[in-house]
């Protein structure tokens, strides 16, 4: 093999998230997904380290948007509102709702999966407060507007993927910011 | 067996750290424990479930105290100020900052127990906003605030910690509630 297989990773992607909804994720292996999607074993490993590795492979990029737009925000914006513009950047990319809702399902119903979520949420925190530090914010309040980003984007996030409604995920996240600020301002 | 041995749970959890401490957790075993606090492995299971939660024995009156302590709170007294009473109570009852100390560097020192913390932390940040929805907060503000003080609580207790000071904890939570206020206020 090794020759090029057009959007080998989207379909693994795909045919893992049919087989995870299908028979669930314990009992889906690596083997089945590379069939499902007319690919080998070896193609799979070459876009995935493992079958865990395809729901979370998502949120490697959300980090990495999400540290750019904080980073490259202006440089007179407070550090809430640095990060809360870079949250909505990233609210506006995540469109399709219904794949997060079945990629959700998948990650709810394995322990060992949602602890990866919330490795992943913490490490998305700790990301972002060293972005906020980068731009000068002293240490407690760049952990702090970290922590509370990363708290707006699971609240609204949770709400987006629970929702019948036709709010966006970047409304919600600016609903989500509003309320925190009425909260804390007591 | 069976028979009361005085103090034996906090004989079991004391012996346990210092073991953590010298082999390792994962080197270390139950029937180790038992051996050095000088109790059966019987009596070990009749207060811990398994080794992790000698560790994880104190997230559990934690929570409970601090939905109690919010549930309690005055009836006019704001979402956030609710919580923040809660936790400044609470931090004042963290008293051994050395004990905290080591029982976080057997925490992370090993990715199942990193895990397990997270997963205690997000717990516990529903446990709050539920005893806030219970006062009658509309689901939104209760789960952004109990977000907001489980975040204030976590960078307070790594301050505690890590700090060389003589702040106390309750202190330092305070100081992270201000902070908060102040980034978001913007």
């Amino acid at each position: 093999m090794g020759r090029w297989e057009p959007n080998a990773r989207g379909r693994l992607a795909q045919a893992a998230f049919e087989l995870y909804g299908e028979r669930g994720y314990e009992q889906t292996t690596v083997a089945e997904i590379a069939k499902r999607a007319g690919l080998t074993e070896r193609t799979f490993f070459r876009h995935f380290a493992d079958k865990r590795e395809v729901l979370f492979a998502g949120s490697e990029i959300l980090q990495e948007s999400l540290v750019r737009a904080v980073v490259d925000a202006h440089e007179s914006a407070a550090p809430i509102d640095a990060v809360t513009a870079a949250l909505e950047t990233v609210g506006s990319v995540l469109m399709d709702r219904e794949f997060s809702r079945r990629r959700q399902k998948v990650i709810d119903s394995t322990a060992e999966l949602r602890e990866r979520e919330l490795i992943k949420l913490a490490a998305l925190a700790s990301a972002v407060a060293d972005a906020l530090r980068r731009r000068g914010v002293p240490d407690l309040a760049a952990s702090l507007t970290a922590e509370a980003g990363v708290a707006v984007f699971k609240v609204a996030f949770e709400r987006w993927i629970a929702g019948t409604d036709e709010k966006d995920l970047s409304e919600l996240i600016r609903e989500a910011i509003d309320e925190l600020k009425a909260v804390t301002a007591g």
